[in-house]
């Protein structure tokens, strides 16, 4: 197993080991099992897209006794030597032989195109997929139903795609993962407009490897220097985080774009906070906490992750400057920084006199500088002013919007490049004429030290991705966050435990939810149940007046909407009508609820109203979210949610991103919300879930924070089967 | 003047003429002032670009006599006939009298390249514009500091621009206008990957033609198919609204990228309203309002232009069919659908038959749909699927997602385009593979009835944008907003002139706010205005407790805040107490306000909270704003705002746009928005700001939407100077 293992949902397969993979994935010997001269079959093409390669390729076929140049076996036996990669270009029927067969030799892994298996949905065809897992055994498997993959340094294209005929151009390459083959040959296309490609690896059904391992090997090949990679899902996505664990200790920048982020999260959840919690959005709270570049445009990917590869790992300064030869590419430039919230910093006094001097009075020699089209007549003035603002100490990177695809534009860009590199910037060139690829682009694209857009606005995405991925890079690891640890004394587990051991059912009514709050550590209201009118009386009396009164019922979930909470009840008499009322609507219910009893609380001042829950995914376990309670959450899905257990340090966080954010501050005259202590609540509750699997879901609502500190009023909690297992 | 003027400020300049136009952009013959032959200067490059135009070039410099093979004449005067169409290739200092002498001579009109006159902000500068503007008289003038146009249709490249060199592809064509000559052409160079462009206009300085005047020219240029444009801003943005009226009338797409959206619009908001109404906003409503296709990333204009171009008017039907080689590419197809809300409907009964016996088990056979790879070895297949798919009722648009740059590929999309334009349906075609352009990628933008696109995004953006016009176009002209028509009795503006002739300062306090309400028809709460405490206490015994208490003064207008609000007061003692603690305490502040009262007004039921403001926008005159009340509005700026005024059924469609909107039916048991007649109150307030130019700002805040119906609770009103005038 590589990688720590979060808690909660098991993983259960180790990612594949880094020996084994390069075996496979970077062979000297290659079998094409089912090679063939048929023009389009699949044997046909693999052998044509294996001709540069430099190592052996072995055509495996009864049939032919040469091939393609190449001799030809007539069985894997028959071979001079143990294939370090097997592919199988045969039909599904004898795919789980041959992969025994190769096993049994002891070949490096093996390559299944054949389709038909799992993903038809069919019994006998998942049964057939598990005997292809089965046959491999230890043996790498790759597919089936996969496009195979391509290493473009040593020009193996294991793969029957039409796509690129394994060659890139030289220079800091990408790698591409993907388990659509025909995305991420999609995206090694790019080799063709100069993006230098080092890998595509496509993982179809992923019965054996998946985009974890492929990941998890890219990390440390050292001719990949970021990874792009291209997901619909993953059984076990904790498993991509522990990959996208060793890319970052390897310091390798992993750019993702998850696939099918619709209707799929919605299915998976169970409860209101479940529901805004679901899907994409914790995929991306996930990714986003271990250091992913989420890229939520598919087309921005490639162009995404070839900056990547080329820029340093952090930018030297956070500012930019825009260096332009038309004024209306500074405004765009300027509009798009805006929306990214990457600064534009005005020049220092000294790039600032150089720009003054430099640029005509009908142009702009501020950030963005406009040196206008005169520059066409004065390309010293082009190499004065980038040389000032590369030495800035405020600019981290420079930005020259290239709005000519010809010649003399295209000419400036090595030697700006040149200037930023040799001060630790690097340069940028939104490609804004619309001939975004011709042969001057893909000249440009191989300068060392500038990375091509086709938009300002995905330059500036990654600009903005850029500086977030070297803020997290830096950021200091937080401990895990452990129950004993956060609450304020020991025994905490213990005390759930006999929470969670006393309860009737599988629903936990407010009263008992709010005590396995407290047995952590969590600030509740003060509270007493009882029985009648009359107690309820002596209970407001001791809690003072004004008094909440709620009926305590584990059929009543949402006891608002029942009519079974009053609030603000000023004395006796209110209190006791109160009672009367609620005790007869609820008798007149059909059938009428479970009843408790009554809880009596104190009215709280007002406050800023806060919803803590959480759940288990049924992908990545356990969830916690947080949200600002009424129309924030509950009609625009303003939630944050996160892997359990967070730190009260990502909890923090998670609260400061928050649409809803600034009403922390004190919005219309209320306090400021005491943000640690909730953060710490966030923790505690998340710590809470990870720990005690029995909890299926928690929901506090609401968590009221005021002058009077953060306490909540509300809690439900659900229990249920574990099924996977937490941190046990 | 062109068009129906809108209301409120008014618009000085009428759109220039078509014949005007017509003989200066369609030129026959065109003399350029300062050719040269010296490599690079604006007299050679402009030279170069007209080497393909067949009418008449007339180089002028005395100092040659011949220039690029061409006779080269020593004034304007000397010139064998009166051109259609002067360039200056002159510097800045004499273009005033070069100017004068061409329109003396009756010249078609003048396009000035050199730049330095009002841009520079200096004062001489922008008077040596506006004598260039008093010596073109009423000759069209173009620029100055512009990049000029180009006419494809006539390989008239009357430009300095090094861009494409006037030649272009066969087809529906685009046509660019653009306020910076830069991005204008960089548009342009979309010809060389097979969009077919018209024309190139640049207006630059507009100190003459405009961006507006251009539009109308483009409208009904026979040449021109579709209009993309792109702006950073107009002195007069009306006229642009009049021109885009005028394209809708010829039936012809109009695309814009409003540049600069950022900072200006705030320094432009002069209240709370305002501020969050200003700037972009206001730009967005009233283009989307005019039926202008919105493109919001600049890098997106040409291709979805080149679309529209191309595209029928409207979608034969809403939904869309995926026919896809990749399981993975219909993926990313479902999930842009679903960001932009277009439909993917099932395919009926008949096309779902040809589907599932065409489509093998490991594909997929609905829709998206996916024919996997095997679509490679049996192409009849994809004839099949997709008549099947081009003959279902329920699709208006197919989409092929290709993910090969390569010739076999793109082989499809003439075939697939052609079943489609027989169905009168229309074929997209996201090109997902990253090498966009190539021959292949040129050849298939030729395909008459199919379209291609960079990005799935953006080709879903397209989509929904075609639905979204051929909507707007399909509705029904809804009559201007007058305030007679929509009070509920004549002589509302007289009692409003009443109002404010009664007014004591600039600012209109509560009550006098609500009267000038109540005089357009808008239900207000019942209220008294009283002395003293006593006084207040006569008055609520009179409307019934409880009641609301507050100070009118025209120094507190925000009255929560300075504690002159007292809510729910429940009999007459709270209510004494209350006055003399509120009088108290405005007493003791420094300097203490002056007092007109207080006023007492039932307190209402609760209900739903609406802001609805108005102001006067520096460009656009009024203004109207409407948004929900809280967090919604303060937080997050989630207001609707449109040009005044607005009619009850585009006052509609505003509250059915707003984020909050789902409030509207009734949240967490309040009772449903009368909606219609909160509509109506919108529409009242905005023909009030059109017709009453004293009002300068007005807030309404909050009307309270509850069962017993949609109430004024309270208004602030300012008046102001009038600058430009309303519909007076």
């Amino acid at each position: 197993m590589v990688g720590r293992p979060g808690p909660g949902r098991a993983v259960t397969r180790p990612l594949a080991s880094r020996e084994a993979l390069r075996r496979f994935l970077c062979p000297a010997s290659i079998a094409v099992v089912g090679a063939s001269e048929r023009r389009g079959a699949f044997g046909a093409r693999v052998l044509e897209n294996l001709a540069g390669f430099a190592g052996a390729v072995w055509p495996v076929n009864p049939r032919y006794r040469e091939l393609a140049g190449r001799a030809c076996y007539p069985s894997l036996e028959a071979l001079p030597g143990v294939p370090d990669c097997v592919a199988l270009a045969t039909p599904r029927e004898g795919a789980a032989a041959v992969l025994r067969g190769a096993a049994a030799l002891g070949a490096g892994g093996a390559v299944v195109f054949a389709a038909g298996f799992a993903e038809t949905g069919m019994a006998e065809r998942v049964a057939e997929q598990a005997a292809l897992v089965e046959a491999a055994g230890a043996m790498p498997l790759l597919g089936p139903n996969c496009l195979g993959f391509t290493d473009f340094g040593s020009r193996a294209g294991v793969t029957f795609s039409a796509g690129p005929r394994a060659l890139s151009p030289e220079g800091p390459a990408i790698g591409i993962v993907s388990q659509s083959g025909a995305l991420g040959y999609a995206l090694a296309q790019a080799v063709e407009r100069g993006v230098a490609v080092s890998h595509v690896l496509s993982a179809g059904n992923a019965a054996g490897l998946d985009a974890a391992d492929l990941i998890a090997f890219l990390a440390e090949e050292p001719g990949c220097r970021a990874i792009a990679c291209v997901i619909e899902g993953l059984a076990e996505p904790r498993r991509l985080l522990a990959a996208a664990a060793l890319a970052a200790r390897a310091g390798k920048p992993l750019l993702l774009h998850k696939m099918a982020t619709g209707a799929q999260g919605a299915a998976a959840a169970l409860s209101h906070t479940g529901a805004v919690a679901g899907g994409h959005a914790v995929w991306r709270a996930a990714l986003r906490e271990a250091g992913v570049v989420l890229v939520e445009d598919f087309a921005a990917l490639a162009e995404m992750a070839a900056f990547f590869a080329k820029a340093p790992a952090a930018p030297r300064a956070g500012g930019v400057a825009v260096v332009s030869t038309s004024g209306g590419a500074g405004i765009l430039a300027a509009d798009a920084a805006e929306r990214h919230g990457v600064p534009l910093p005005q020049p220092g006094a000294e790039a600032g006199a150089v720009l003054a001097a430099r640029i005509p009075e009908y142009g702009a020699a501020g950030n963005p500088c406009d040196l206008t089209a005169q520059v066409l007549n004065d390309a010293e003035a082009l190499v004065a002013c980038t040389t000032a603002l590369a030495t800035d100490p405020a600019f981290g990177a420079l930005l020259y919007p290239n709005t000519h695809a010809y010649a003399f534009s295209a000419e400036r860009i090595p030697v700006m490049a040149g200037i930023a590199a040799r001060h630790g910037g690097f340069l940028c060139v939104p490609w804004l004429a619309e001939w975004r690829e011709n042969p001057v682009a893909r000249e440009a694209q191989a300068v060392p030290g500038a990375a091509l857009f086709s938009s300002m606005e995905r330059c500036f995405a990654a600009l903005a991705a850029w500086r977030a991925r070297a803020e997290h890079a830096a950021r200091p690891a937080e401990p895990v966050a452990g129950l004993d640890a956060n609450a304020p004394d020991a025994g905490a587990l213990a005390r759930v435990a006999a929470v969670i051991g006393a309860a009737p059912g599988a629903v936990l009514t407010e009263s008992r939810a709010k005590a396995l709050l407290a047995a952590i550590g969590i600030p509740v209201v003060p509270e007493r149940l009882v029985g009648d009118g009359e107690a309820a009386v002596r209970a407001a009396a001791a809690l003072g007046y004004p008094v909440v009164l709620k009926a305590e019922s584990p059929d009543l979930p949402h006891k608002t909407e029942a009519g079974a909470v009053r609030l603000n009840l000023g004395d006796a008499e209110a209190l006791r009508a109160a009672c009367d009322e609620m005790l007869g609507r609820l008798a007149r219910r059909d059938p009428p609820p479970r009843l408790e009893g009554l809880l009596v609380q104190p009215m709280l001042p007002r406050g800023l109203e806060v919803i803590i829950g959480g759940h288990r995914d049924p992908l990545f376990g356990p969830v916690v979210a947080v949200g600002l309670g009424g129309v924030l959450v509950e009609l625009l899905g303003d939630m944050e949610v996160a892997l359990a257990p967070v730190g009260p340090m990502q909890a923090l966080r998670m609260l400061r991103r928050l649409r809803g954010a600034a009403l922390f501050a004190g919005f219309r005259g209320e306090p400021e919300v005491d943000l640690e202590a909730l953060a710490g609540i966030v923790s505690r509750v998340s710590a809470l879930l990870a720990a005690e699997p029995r909890i299926a879901e928690l929901d506090i609502n609401p968590v009221i924070c005021g002058g009077g500190g953060v306490v909540a009023v509300d809690g439900l909690v659900t229990l249920g089967m574990d099924c996977d297992g937490g941190r046990r």
